[in-house]
């Protein structure tokens, strides 16, 4: 490891947030020093709890994240704020937007707010956030806060790489087919009724209790609780922190939080070793041999099945 | 191939509706009859013209692609539908409401419609989906309208499978932030604004004209125009379509299509031997390295390159 490296490991653990910040950068880039970090951190333990918070646009994840924050403060717990942003792909950047929004904690040293885009990453999301957490973690930080974008597979993945998955949804934002199709509540931990104070709340309540009651569930697993919260005045942030430390104790006594830091690690390698089989599809003259195939599927002279086929032999 | 399949491939050649929706619940299903129905329909010259209709859960999809059902309809074009539904991976399963919303077309014989999770997959969305046109293209649908639900990963995906995007907004749904969180306009070729009668419309489209006046375009690419459309009285239906058509004459003449074509074909190239590879990793006993290596990595033993670097090693 160079002496660069040496240091900024240090820095990170000692906290020092811009040394973070550095360290996260160089993860993010996916740069050929990364194993090398990655090598160095192996041994951290791993303590600190990664919340997952999502849901559709509008529902308020950014002022939820604000108000946890602010209630994870008053317990002294040192917060680390991961905003994913998986729909500027091409770009390439994170929105500014919600860190403007959590401006109110900006100036907290022991509050660490950071945007995060999800394409080009070595390994892919999964990977990558693993990776982030492991800085984290080092650095101190006992809580992650991970919020994301919108709904999809990114989503999916950050629910994965999370202890705790908040799902979040609002009255009135045509609940019934809209909200099934937002889908994501069958990752929810924690299902919070956000704006709990609009007309619609007693309804959207129902809904979601209607959903989980339909939902095959093993009867040793957990059964998400639904909270109300007003997150622009603070309402029902406490009891909000209640159930999530509740599913933290679940996960201790019953094992799931093991098994799921063990899947996540296996996501993780499993991820990285594509990766590395996706490089040497494209070194190796392999990519050439990706490009002719290409052409030649596309002109229907060949399908696309005998083309991966031939393209793995090449390598 | 056995009869079994090629009879199936007559019936789906001859636009048999039943066997063209079992030639893609095979495909979907990615057993091991797959590459030989892919192989025998390698040859099909690609004439179907595919358009992606994305946007945020509420701006209206389904009723505008309905609309665009019944517009193309009317010049006799034999459409297919299909909604991808990026939101249930565990489920496995899509939603009945959008085919519930166009059941005016349910009983057109020359309108195929169909639901399609996007898990599960032998190569991903990418493949499946470049394996569900080709199939579509050989039924003789000259029209394909791939409508997805939700922000994210997914819907980068449809657009990469779609020669014209539209991305549709709605006013009032918390345009500046929240539209540019879509994001999802980096990838419409169309752009529109639908229940234009909507207060806030004008500034809607006021936003748009902004954002694309920002964006940084090579001077011989294609401007996304802007189209105004209130689906459910089909104002601006066929403002839209001629957009479309326009859309589809310039990746003609620019080039544009083929290399559109011809990236296509190389993702599923690519999804496939990633996915081959993939089996390889888990068969071979790999799956059981990935499996030790995962316990190792979440104890803090080992990092998760170094795993990487040797599951990769034993295939």
């Amino acid at each position: 490891m160079t002496r660069d490296a040496a240091s900024l490991i240090e820095g990170a653990r000692a906290g020092r947030v811009r040394d973070v910040a550095r360290m996260i950068s160089l993860v993010e880039d996916g740069g050929p020093e990364v194993p090398a970090l990655m090598q160095a951190l192996a041994e951290v333990p791993g303590r600190a709890r990664v919340i997952g918070i999502t849901g559709s646009p509008g529902v308020g994840k950014s002022t939820t994240t604000a108000a946890l924050i602010a209630a994870l403060r008053r317990r002294d717990d040192r917060v680390a704020v991961l905003a994913v942003d998986p729909s500027s792909p091409f770009s390439g950047g994170a929105l500014l937007g919600d860190r403007i929004r959590m401006q109110g904690h900006a100036t907290d040293p022991r509050v660490f707010i950071r945007s995060m885009a999800t394409r080009g990453h070595l390994g892919g999301l999964a990977a990558t956030t693993a990776q982030v957490m492991r800085v984290l973690d080092a650095a101190g930080f006992n809580t992650v806060l991970m919020e994301t974008v919108g709904v999809g597979q990114s989503e999916i993945e950050v629910a994965q790489a999370a202890d705790t998955t908040l799902v979040l949804v609002a009255p009135g934002m045509g609940d019934g087919i809209q909200a099934a199709k937002a889908g994501i509540l069958e990752v929810g931990d924690v299902l919070v009724v956000n704006k709990a104070d609009r007309e619609g709340a007693d309804r959207t309540v129902r809904d979601l209790q209607g959903m989980l009651a339909m939902a095959v569930r093993p009867p040793t697993a957990w059964t998400p609780p639904i909270v109300r919260t007003v997150a622009t005045s603070n309402r029902g942030i406490d009891d909000l922190l209640t159930a999530i430390d509740e599913h933290g104790e679940w996960l201790v006594e019953s094992g799931a939080g093991h098994l799921r830091r063990v899947r996540r690690a296996r996501a993780e390698i499993e991820a990285l070793a594509l990766t590395l089989l996706r490089k040497r599809l494209d070194q190796a003259g392999a990519g050439t041999a990706l490009d002719r195939s290409a052409e030649e599927v596309s002109a229907g002279r060949l399908d696309a099945f005998t083309a991966a086929g031939r393209v793995v032999d090449s390598i």
